[in-house]
C-alpha cells in the first residue's frame, strides 16, 4: 500500500501543493498565485484541483493519501481549521479551509497550522532539526518568525499563536515596528528592517547605495560585498541585533540547535561572525555552548512540514 | 500501601525537607540552614538525617517512601544528578547530590532539577496552573526566574537550562545586570534592581526614603504606601518593566496562565494595574487575550515540586 501526505502551504502571493513520502521527499509539487482577493472559494477550488492533478500524474489514488497538512498566515484557530483574518490574505474572515477540504476528502485526517509552526516542522523532521531535543528555527525575510521545538515536540500555545519571536522587545525605547510597538527584534532584523535602516542613513553618510530612498535588503548586502562602508556597517549590525534576539531565545529555550531559514539567510555568512561576536560577549556560558547557529537546510520545510503535520501533530 | 513522595528544596540560606503526598499535600517538613561553607557532606547528611526523621516522626517507613526530588540552585546536570557549581552553594563544586542520596535510599528514583523548574512544576500541579496547558512560572525576589510548561511538560531545555527569564534583554543599551549583559530584565524588575535603583534616584530626587544607600525593596513599597512621590514611581516602574518582559514571555509562550511568585509578588497588588496598562498598549491581541497573569499561588511551591519530580519527570 502506498502512503503519501500532501503539503498546502499558502502564502500571501503564492499557494504551494506537493506529494510528499513520510521521509520528507517531494515527489510532484506546482506552485499558484493565492488571489486571495478573489475570495477564498477561488483558492480553495485550486488546492483542491492542484491536489487531484498531482494524484493523478503520479498515477496515485485518493486512497494513497494518508493526511493533509496545510500552512497559512495566522492568526488562525488550528483546533477547528479556521483562518480567521490574516493580513496577507485579504479580505478572507473565518475561513473554515478544513471543513472545506474535509468535504472533498472525507476519510482523510486533515490538519491546519500557522506557517512558522509548520516550517519549523519541515526543518526539524527532515532538515537541521534531525535528532535534536530542543530546536528553533527562525526566518529572516519581511519580517523575523519561527517556531521551536520543546523536548521533540512542536511548540504550539494556547491559541496556535507560540514563537512570536519577531514581536519580542529587545530595546524598549527603540526603533517602531509595523506592529505599533517600540524595539521588536522584527524592527531591527527584518529584511524590511535593513532596507529601512539603509534608506535613512543613506541620506546623511557617504555611501555608494541610491539616496532615494529605494534600498532594498538586497542592495545592502551586494554593496556590502564591494565594501561600502555604510553598507558594510548595517551588515555587521544586522549580526548585532540578530544576535541579542538569539541570545534571548538561548535564554529561554537552551536549544541544541537555532538554524536560520528566509531570504536574508542567504547572505548569513556575511553577519554570522558578528552574531557569535555577539553572543561570546553575553552571559549564560552553559546554555550558550550547548547550542548551535546554523542556516537552516531546506527551502521547502513549507511544504513538507505541512505534509508532516497530518501525521505528527 | 502508603505513597509518599520526599520533597528536597536547596536554597542558599536554608534547606528545606519535607514528606507529600501525591496531591501536594505537605505532611510534615522542616527547615535548616544550609551552612554550604561546611561542605557538601555537612549538607547531605543533615538532608539524610531529616529525612529519616520526618519519616520516624510520621510513623512511616522508608518502604513508603516513592520518590525523592531535589530542587537545586544551577548550574547542574540534572541527567547525572550533579550540582555543578551553584553561586549561592560556595565552595560545592561537582556534587553528585543524587549518588550520595542513592547510597542510602538504594530502589527509591531520586531526581535533581534546578529550583526554579522545580517551583513552576510546584505551581503547575497543586497551585494555579492547574488545567493549564501552556503555564509559566516567574518568581520575581533578589533576582527574576522561573519556569514554563509548554503543552502539559515542563520545559527543561538541552542541558537543563530553559528558561532564564531575568537574562532576557529588554533594553539592550541599559542598566548593566549582575550577569554583566545591558538591559537584561533582572536589572530593572527585581528586588536587588528595586533596591539599587530607589538608592540611585533617592541621592537627587525629594522622597522621605533613606539617603544613605541603605534602601531595601521593601522600603519601596512601604514608602509607596505611604505616598512618597519616589517611591510610587518606582513601583509604577516595577509594573512597566516586568510588563514587557511578561510581553516577550507572551509572544514565545502564548500561555493561558503566567502566574508570579517569589517576596516582590506580595506587593503584586501595587503594580499590578502597570503591568496590565503597558500590555494594554501593546500588540498580539490575541495572544494577550489568551493569558490570565495571576499571583501564584503555593508558598511551598519549590518543596511540592520537588516532591513532585521524582513521579512526574
Amino acid at each position: 500500500m502506498k502512503e503519501i501526505y500532501c503539503g498546502v502551504d499558502i502564502g500571501g502571493t503564492k499557494i504551494n501543493v506537493g506529494l510528499v513520502t513520510k521521509d520528507g521527499e517531494v515527489l510532484i509539487d506546482e506552485k499558484f498565485e493565492t488571489k486571495s482577493e478573489l475570495g477564498e472559494e477561488y483558492s480553495i477550488n485550486n488546492i483542491k484541483n492542484s491536489i487531484d492533478k498531482l494524484l493523478k500524474e503520479k498515477d496515485f489514488e485518493v486512497q494513497d493519501l494518508k493526511g493533509i497538512g496545510i500552512g497559512s498566515p495566522g492568526p488562525l484557530d488550528s483546533k477547528k481549521g479556521i483562518i480567521i483574518d490574516a493580513c496577507n490574505l485579504k479580505p478572507w474572515k473565518n475561513v473554515k479551509i478544513v471543513d472545506e477540504l474535509k468535504q472533498k476528502y472525507k476519510d482523510i485526517p486533515i490538519k491546519l497550522q500557522n506557517d512558522a509552526n509548520v516550517a519549523t516542522l519541515g526543518e526539524y523532521l527532515y532538515g537541521c532539526g534531525k535528532e535534536c531535543d530542543n530546536f528553533v528555527y527562525i526566518t529572516v525575510s519581511t519580517g523575523v518568525g519561527g517556531g521551536a521545538v520543546v523536548d521533540h515536540k512542536l511548540q504550539i500555545g494556547s491559541n496556535s499563536n507560540a514563537f512570536e519571536v519577531g514581536h519580542t522587545i529587545i530595546n524598549l525605547n527603540g526603533r517602531t515596528c509595523n506592529c505599533g510597538n517600540n524595539g521588536c527584534l522584527e524592527a531591527y532584523a527584518s529584511g524590511t528592517a535593513i532596507a529601512k535602516i539603509a534608506n535613512e542613513r543613506a541620506k546623511d553618510e557617504e555611501t555608494l547605495m541610491s539616496k532615494d530612498g529605494d534600498i532594498i535588503a538586497k542592495d545592502v548586502f551586494d554593496y556590502a560585498k564591494k565594501n561600502d562602508k555604510l553598507a558594510l556597517d548595517i551588515v555587521k549590525n544586522e549580526g548585532f541585533y540578530l544576535g541579542v534576539g538569539l541570545f534571548n531565545v538561548i535564554a529561554l529555550y537552551n536549544p541544541d540547535i537555532i538554524a536560520i531559514g528566509g531570504g536574508v539567510s542567504n547572505a548569513l555568512d556575511m553577519f554570522y561572525d558578528e552574531i557569535q561576536k555577539t553572543l561570546d560577549k553575553m552571559s549564560l556560558d552553559a546554555s550558550k555552548k550547548a547550542c548551535k547557529i546554523i542556516k537552516a537546510k531546506r527551502k521547502d520545510c513549507g511544504l513538507i512540514g505541512a505534509a508532516a503535520l497530518s501525521f505528527y501533530l
